[in-house]
């Protein structure tokens, strides 16, 4: 279909049909439609009538070939010019096969990994029917109260950039029309979702514009770079005004300066919430400012429906408004080539095939152990094959280990830890216990686990917060295993025995009672489908940890928000001349976090070498080549991740300690040494000024080089312009 | 001295002699001077030399009048021009009469008590020598984390606004010249530095430019509106550039903008802090950007003596830029009367006559009386004459009471508790024991508290914390009770014996194991000289508490930043059509604070009666009365703060739920009835748009009376325009 022709299907449509493809209707509209052929059934309290249906241009959460193809064929029979729907939902870290929750994967530090989650993800769902999903998530986080921190990378906008790169590859591929196996992506949640005051969901959102774009927009920037299709806004305000209902944020910044022209969705009932917010007296106002805000599709509320006609009639809208919206639209259904194929992907057989397949569960099993933190060990890991190994708590044995966002994945068909460890140890060596519950303990569980403990040599915890406790409205004041947990430690403590701690949860906890009284730790995050597989093989050795924080874990909850890539103040503590108390730091607890940006433990040791620059300056038209010898000094074949960061020693504004600008992940066999260059160019020291303006300024910087952020060789240089 | 002589004085000063005026030098450089006439001592890490002591144009920290009529009289002589120097001082709440900290003046809801305090304040510093105070501090604050806060008068713009202008009033007069038993008022600190990251002093700032202007700058402005001399920047940054450094705030907002014309000066060491910072090279660069910025006087570092000379002789600084921060400096010494009497009210006699006189001492102990807050009260308090009372605790027999700042006063002439209260008890009846110590406790201290405790008919613990664990650096990453003094309440309370708290603190506290466990708790805050006293006199029920909440007690840290002016959101947790789970809130912890802004007891009851409008509609021209009749239907007289708020219901931007408008404080004799009648203005419905405009909207308002921003009676009316 030519561009030609989308303009007079628009042309041929009526006002009612143009405003019913921005809205996204969710699945019981459809009910019935694979059984009768008919699409049936309006929901009376959103008053959409059967003709708002027929007309209308989306679907929110359908799946499953079959369906998909019965709500299409009937659609097309409805539909008077035979548009085609398009089909949306939440595939954020799998389909069926479960991937790692992303703030897992960024700790991977593997974009590659990623992007093949993604299009193993996309795979999966499109034969399944769909053709968008509203992933990647990139809102940065530096707040471990926000249960949705588990759907974030994490706390750098580096190497969240390079992720939401990665899944947006993954997910689309580079032929979104020709290839039925791939997925429209949809980057959300713009703008700086993550900042909410308090770490409370849906919390308001303030930010100097500065600091948005210095920080919180490179991550969104990348993913359109990287062609991302789509844009979800943020339930959050930005400068006071709701995302939503944020012209200067949404037409201003993101359509005109940033030139992106795919469709824009409000989040679920977004366009609604703007009574709330308060920037909206009714439903006619809150589309008024949506559609002049730019967004094409409403999800899940009725305020376009409802209220465009009238505000057209009026005058206040201008219908070239809504036409564009169409258009952008029709445009993305005509790039994934609905218009000749309106089942794209659609097809039972090969779901029946590829969807949770063994190839599928292998990955997800890869990326899983490649995602696993050890955050401590006292050569205590990996266990001996022939120790006999207690396993305790309440992430034992349960499948609750998918982690939010994993609506199209069973719990039932999970491996647990129990599955995992069942296999790799000898029979009769695995004593298991419940220990406790997540939130509770009777004594006879405690008995049963203390029981279990006394017979065996090594102690496993799997310990964590239910996946309830985190994602969406998901936020905790108190960022500590629940007491009963911490309690079910202390009393296996008494023992002796070798301890092992495996953590479930879905964001940086504080972890003063488990990191201090355990003997190794192993943060497993919510690892998917193949969670208890992977971390079986982490345990035994059969696979070496690489994985290595991508978001700060705080010494407690009132140091939050911390993050490695902070300011230096004008009263350092670490200063040479610093006075005792006139610095800045708290008289209770240290400025640093429990554990860095980038940390992360491996079962063998690697040494580095002395840092090599290949100049003491650089410039616009010559780069630094920075050289680095990594060894793997242990005895065991295993991962590590080079990390580059840089401090800008005087800047027009205030610069971080250190910025990761490059990292590497090798694999080492035992005793070999690798070089690692770097290329460091001028564009990697850019930043933005007072005036906004993006550009590095000429002087001294640091550049610093190591295992994670804190541990790091420093060397100097200047940049001459 | 009419301005021409300035003029002409700014004419005949070397360079030096200039740059010298904007040296604030310490008391160090001038030791000896009473005892030898000479000054001398220049510091040799400074690099200050004998000739810019000379020169210098101002001190800090030098008090008692001998002294600096000595310092003076030895200036006088060796100053080429005779230009009198500048004492200047932190005086905060009082000088050696200690009144409650600010923060604890906030809840006094009180003005005219704040007033009165800085003009016995004033007298006393004046006739000491003294000429200029580093106060009102009027930072908005939010986060208890931050030690400061007791330092402001707490989270509300219009509340601390009109503080601001009360201790203006009470420093300055109306008269500088001709009055010489005032002070010079310098509000600080210029910008927002009560919203430090993570509520770690000197930390990083950042917010947009409307929430800036919307809700932490009014407090400075209404100081200068008042005829405030001087400001005094912020250590932190602003839009990404610490305040001392940062143009676009002090020359473009605070002097072209605002018009601004007064003195200028640094915090302590702040000029040279822009190194750290990482916004200067080098002190030239940070010299150059303070006095870019407008900085006139550099407190404690020597960045302008070293290096705006040979700026000037570079061409990068203008000499003009050097002239006029020296003109007002000189004009501020022309305003307080000092080159016709360089003096000014220094006179030892008045300082041994006023200073601690028992006149002040009372004015101190009725501000410590009405700034406590009675937080709780089961029918415990007042204390009845014949109870026999265990007064236990680190607080009950401590001086350090007089909290941060209060380095002219003195702990040891402290009214302690103990010593309150043995002076209204009958002989006998009071019983004593430590408990413990701040922060530890003995076996033994536990047994004599159990002794006492038992002995008694009711207990009264004096916890807190030391002046320390607040104030300047003085940040807590947590904020409960320190744990030997909530076991000293849990020990205590198996004995079932009637037990009151009352707490000494620079902060709202989790009060976690205080508030439910205790049967009354009054909050004293740092009382003052005189707190013991006051304390004495609430608890016998000589006099009834009175104070209001200026901040909010958040219900754990986990909670923290928590306010009563936040916005709705869009998915607010209390809306009748609310989900159970995707609504902005903890999972584990109320969004509300344990106890909210504007809050506290009272020894009595007031009843309000219905609200009663004026009109349903109001206009830019017809303002609207709103009348609340007022009854003390209790049996003892007392003051209640009846609160005004406003909620504007849908703005161009998101507007708070509550803002307080207006009080009044009363006070009413049992069975007495008032109304009060507040009157609202269209003005007073303005805030600051998207683009920075500060203007009202017509459309629809919420008004509400109350007793606390919690408890209130709603009403509505229309803004026509």
């Amino acid at each position: 279909m030519a561009d030609q022709q989308l303009f007079s299907l628009v042309e041929r449509m009526t006002l009612e049909e143009k405003i019913a493809q921005l809205m996204q209707l969710a699945v019981p509209f459809f009910e019935g439609a694979e059984e009768s052929g008919q699409i049936t059934g309006p929901m009376e309290s959103l008053g959409i009538t059967d003709e708002v249906v027929r007309n209308s241009g989306s679907v929110l959460g359908l799946a499953g070939a079959k369906k998909v193809i019965a709500v299409q064929e009937a659609h097309l029979r409805n539909n008077r010019l035979g548009i085609p729907l398009l089909i949306m939902a939440d595939i954020v870290h799998g389909f069926k096969t479960i991937f790692p929750v992303p703030l897992a994967m960024g700790c991977s530090w593997d974009p590659g990994l990623a992007e093949r989650s993604a299009e193993i993800a996309a795979l999966e769902a499109s034969v399944s029917g769909l053709h968008v999903t509203f992933a990647p998530m990139v809102d940065l986080v530096r707040d471990p109260r926000w249960g949705r921190v588990m759907e974030s990378t994490g706390e750098d906008p580096y190497l969240n950039s390079e992720f939401a790169r990665a899944f947006v590859r993954g997910f689309q591929g580079n032929d979104l029309s020709g290839d039925v196996h791939r997925l429209a992506a949809c980057v959300k949640h713009f703008a700086a979702y993550g900042a909410g005051e308090g770490g409370r969901d849906y919390n308001t959102v303030d930010m100097s514009e500065r600091q948005l774009r210095e920080y919180y927009l490179p991550a969104y920037k990348a993913a359109l770079d990287e062609g991302c299709e789509m844009v979800m806004t943020a339930f959050n305000t930005v400068h006071g005004v709701p995302a939503t209902g944020n012209k200067r944020l949404m037409r201003d910044l993101l359509r005109s300066e940033w030139g992106f022209d795919g469709v824009l969705i409000s989040d679920w009932g977004a366009v609604k919430e703007l009574i709330p917010h308060g920037v909206a007296e009714d439903e006619a106002e809150a589309a008024l400012k949506a559609i002049q805000a730019g967004v094409d599709i409403e999800m899940m509320t009725s305020c376009y429906i409802h209220h465009l006609p009238e505000l057209v009639s009026e005058g206040r809208v201008d219908e070239s408004l809504i036409d564009e919206a169409v258009l952008r639209i029709l445009s993305l259904k005509k790039r994934l080539g609905l218009f000749e194929r309106p089942m794209r992907g659609a097809d039972p057989e090969a779901e029946r095939e590829l969807v949770f397949c063994d190839e599928h569960r292998h990955a997800a099993r890869e990326a899983a152990a490649k995602s696993c933190v050890l955050l401590k060990n006292n050569s205590v890991l990996p266990l001996q094959p022939e120790q006999r190994v207690a396993l305790i708590g309440p992430f034992a044995a349960s499948g609750d280990i998918l982690g939010p966002w994993s609506w199209t994945g069973s719990k039932e068909d999970a491996v647990t830890v129990e599955q995992g460890l069942r296999s790799k140890l000898s029979s009769g060596r695995l004593i298991t216990a419940e220990g406790c519950g997540v939130s509770s303990m009777t004594e006879q569980q405690l008995e049963e686990a203390l029981k279990a403990a006394k017979e065996a040599d090594v102690i496993v915890l799997a310990l964590g917060e239910d996946s309830e406790m985190s994602g969406e409205a998901g936020s905790r004041a108190f960022i500590t295993l629940p007491e009963p947990q911490l309690e079910l430690i202390k009393r296996l403590k008494p023992l002796q025995k070798p301890m092992v701690v495996v953590l479930f949860n879905g964001r940086p906890l504080d972890l003063h009672g488990v990191l201090d009284k355990a003997d190794a730790v192993l943060e497993a995050w919510y690892p998917g489908s193949e969670g208890g597989a992977a971390v079986a093989e982490l345990l035994t050795g059969e696979v070496n940890p690489s994985g290595r924080l991508s978001m700060s874990f705080p010494y407690s909850v009132g140091q939050v928000p911390v993050y490695y890539n902070h300011f230096n103040t004008g009263r350092p503590k670490d200063a040479p001349d610093a006075q005792e108390r006139y610095v800045s730091q708290y008289l209770d607890i240290p400025n640093e976090p429990l554990l860095p940006f980038g940390f992360g433990l491996s079962y063998t040791d690697f040494s580095y070498g002395k840092m090599k620059l290949s100049a003491e300056e650089m410039s616009p038209d010559q780069p630094l080549e920075i050289t680095v010898s990594v060894t793997n000094a242990g005895d065991m074949a295993g991962e590590e991740v080079v990390q580059l960061y840089i401090r800008d020693m005087s800047g027009e504004v205030v610069r971080p300690l250190k910025e990761l600008k490059a990292f590497r992940k090798l694999l080492l066999q035992p005793g070999e040494q690798q070089d690692v260059t770097f290329t460091l160019t001028e564009e990697q020291l850019r930043y933005h000024h007072s005036d906004l303006s993006f550009e590095s300024d000429a002087g001294q910087f640091c550049i610093m080089v190591g295992r994670n952020s804190e541990d790091t060789e420093t060397r100097q240089f200047k940049l001459r312009k």
